[in-house]
């Protein structure tokens, strides 16, 4: 049937997707979810119909995506028809009846997901499947592959090439802008990129970018590391994995990660990483609740990645707290920076030589958290740190006090005596998000006290910064009610962890509540 | 944040949707599926966030849903800013993690469906969840209650009322236009819905529409069962648990039918029935396979009937092959017209008066079937069939031959001697779609030969009727591919049901293949 073309001036943002109104739809035979072939001079397009009761007649409404793709403007006339599902879908059905996919099968639907042929409703009907039935390793391996090889490859032409990554889930988590100076400094390729925060105040991305530029095409990417060494930059340009991106947009808004393992080993697999430590948080404040769950999510990653040809170790870490004092991008760039020029808490250094060392014995050198802390201690790790910020584009002399932090500030204190007994992270990252963190970069929390500390009546226990003095007063608003972080004088004073009143208005799945 | 309004005139189809550029999203600290209170003059709405990248900056696009609710024109300004996840989404994530929801918290999901509060990502996931992990009856009778309440009711203030259902899947399936004026002119009360055709060759809106109009209100509707006793009408401008039809939106392209009871039942709730009679077509070519599936099914209906203050009775009939002889709307209202004044085949008859009959009887008639074989033999069904088509502003007067077939007509022949063993209903639904049905009212096929007919070398198979040569020869092409009808001289000169070739394209969740 020919029809008129309507270009839409927006992007359907997931799919390609056109408008046929009621009775066009009616007399080409397609309902909603229907697929269509649309025909333009010699360009043709599948698009998914979306029928709108009162679009005008014999008139096709199309996306950006689609009208690029055809080439199409206004009052274009296109050929219009029927178009049976593509063969994907099929898998897709049969992975809600818990058929185990093939790797055929996953690679065609990686290749529909990343070409837009599959629908919102039909990715969120995959995704679900997923996150109830589970994945089998055959299928991780499968959607790890089918994932990277469907973006960008980083080749480097170097081996080993080492990486290190974190599963998520504690705030303050600044650990990665001090392990790849290391492991760059020991004469390592680490070529690291970091994604932006989507839910927490601060994303590696957005910490580095305090101290240097992130969004770096491939191409740069590789000449900071063949510079370097190493690099810490944006991966959400690179188009490594780029299913990965439209996966966690409808994972997003249903709070499920079925694709955890595949998600990260594929971005590891398009960097050519042969050797990775993975970082697991673990504590009743993060992902991660137990040691039995670490050491099985562990299991999976080494031998996910014993099937991709990299080398994986885990690193269980302590959750239970914010890592370091700061949270909010420049106040946690401030803190490493400061650590790496060997002044900063001792948690962080800790925990970023631990990690260090860890890769370091796996490329075979003996005692690699000892030869980390040395990296640290010369001062090498800072003066790597430095070159590759100039090599990203920054100002390698900039000095702690150069970067900007909100000059909002208000401390909170406490009335009343005591030692730190819990800190409650998911409270700690909506206070740093209220003062403005991440989009304001200034904003955050800068914490006085941490686990078993003694305080005393009047004490601080954290600074709140911000950039407006709105947001500091709304902030003030917030910890006071939330009272993120308890105290007690010995922990018998406390034995009620919470009262559930009778009209309790939904149950979390998460954490340790004040 | 103040935005500027920029209406797109179509609409969402589905939800309350926004579009924001990337830049605004950032600034106002949305992303994709996150929501917008959106505030204009005394109006509000909250919206789906969906981030197209280049959509100008400080502009809010709203598709026809949201600017028609806020009264927004072009160029308007609106105050919007980030809005809470709708709390039924905590529910729908509930579901993913197979926890039973309770009766107030499936009330509020139903609710927010019913206000378009929920995006397709989220109903697709809630409803692949319960498809994955069932529905209990205590959630069935929650969703059956809340979807009948959202929508609108038929009040008769008359009772008992009865009516009839078929959990469909066999093609040619004319039942209810004998049923109807059977139960009718027995003095019983019968406000009957029908839907139109999806993906079959005919609804029974669709049959129904070619011997009288269907599209009634629901005011209209209750002046022809107060006038007539019954009524055979498209429920889908009636608004009974329009939750309903958006579900079904969602569960199409995923071929998920989770709320098969409560979609049902929840109709049968908002027009008031008290007793209802359902048929469940069995047979390997029918939605249900097996008798053991039929009652598993048929207890479950019962119960929820129960639960509802409904008296239900199921009925298991004969699936293996259509109804009748006829399928296509004309055709099969033909058939049905003949077979209600007498004549027409007896698989249809006898069906129509067995479920009819379990009516009759379920409201304390005695031997019901031979009660209704009364009304069809005296006429007096045939009388109430025609005052329902006048009620309802048709013409009471047409004869079989006054309802248009299409004009366009070939027979497909036998190459062989031998007894009919199967009928395939699939692949006869696919050749009446072919031919033009539902579409091409006239179009379809009328069967020639049925289940266990001899026929020899040169008889007729079936006749294929179009509306247009170009159908008609496409029809024939397709009929010679699919072989719908197995012939054999015995059954064991045939034990090989089908080959799957080494390369076999994808399994099928279906029924008998030739």
């Amino acid at each position: 049937m020919r029809l008129r073309v309507r270009p839409l001036s927006i992007q359907a943002g997931g799919s390609n997707i056109a408008i046929l109104g009621e009775n066009t739809a009616s007399r080409l035979g397609v309902h909603s979810s229907d697929r269509l072939q649309i025909v333009h001079k010699n360009k043709c397009a599948v698009a998914i119909v979306n029928v709108s009761a009162n679009f005008p007649q014999d008139c096709l409404g199309v996306y950006e995506e689609v009208s690029k793709k055809l080439d199409v403007r206004s009052d274009d006339e296109v050929e219009a028809h029927y178009a049976e599902s593509p063969e994907s879908l099929h898998y897709v059905q049969e992975k809600i009846r818990n058929e185990r996919l093939r790797k055929s099968e996953i690679n065609l639907i990686i290749k529909d997901v990343v070409e837009r042929h599959l629908s919102d409703i039909e990715l969120a009907a995959f995704l679900t499947a997923l996150q109830i039935h589970g994945v089998s390793m055959d299928e991780n391996e499968a959607l790890s592959r089918a994932m990277a090889d469907t973006g960008s490859n980083l080749v480097l032409g170097r081996k080993p090439i080492l990486d290190k990554h974190s599963i998520g889930g504690i705030p303050g988590d600044k650990t990665t802008i001090l392990l790849v100076p290391i492991v760059a400094a020991a004469g390592f390729t680490i070529p690291k990129t970091s994604s932006r925060a989507v839910t927490s105040p601060a994303g590696t991305a957005d910490r580095v970018e305090t101290l240097c530029p992130v969004s770096l095409s491939v191409e740069e990417m590789r000449e900071v590391v063949n510079k370097t060494n190493g690099c810490m930059v944006w991966g959400g340009a690179l188009e490594l994995a780029p299913a990965d991106d439209i996966f966690i947009r409808v994972e997003y808004p249903l709070a499920i990660d079925p694709m955890l393992l595949p998600s990260i080993m594929s971005k590891k697999k398009a960097i050519g990483a042969t050797h990775v430590v993975l970082d697991i948080p673990t504590g009743r404040g993060a992902k991660i609740k137990t040691n039995d769950e670490a050491n099985d999510l562990a299991a999976d990653f080494i031998e996910l990645g014993r099937r991709l040809g990299i080398r994986v170790e885990c690193g269980v870490t302590f959750g239970e707290q914010p890592l370091g004092h700061t949270i909010g991008p420049a106040l946690e760039a401030r803190e490493a920076l400061s650590t790496i020029m060997g002044k900063g808490p001792a948690d962080l250094r800790e925990k970023a030589t631990s990690l260090a060392g860890i890769l370091l014995e796996m490329v075979g050198l003996k005692d690699g958290k000892h030869k980390a802390e040395e990296l640290l201690k010369s001062g090498k790790a800072e003066q790597k740190l430095r070159e590759i910020m100039e090599a990203q584009g920054g100002n390698p002399q900039v000095k702690v006090a150069d970067i900007g932090v909100g000059d909002k500030k208000e401390t909170v204190t406490t009335d009343m005596d005591g030692e730190v007994l819990w800190l409650n992270n998911e409270d700690l990252v909506r206070i740093a998000k209220e003062a403005g963190a991440p989009k304001e970069k200034g904003a955050g929390v800068m914490l006085r006290a941490k686990l078993g500390d003694h305080v005393k009546k009047g004490d601080a226990l954290f600074d709140v910064y911000a950039e407006r003095a709105t947001r500091l007063e709304a902030t003030l608003k917030l910890a006071a009610d939330l009272h993120p972080i308890g105290l007690s004088r010995r922990p018998e004073d406390r034995m009620l962890i919470s009262r559930i009143p009778a009209r309790a208005v939904h149950r979390k799945a998460s954490t340790l509540e004040s």
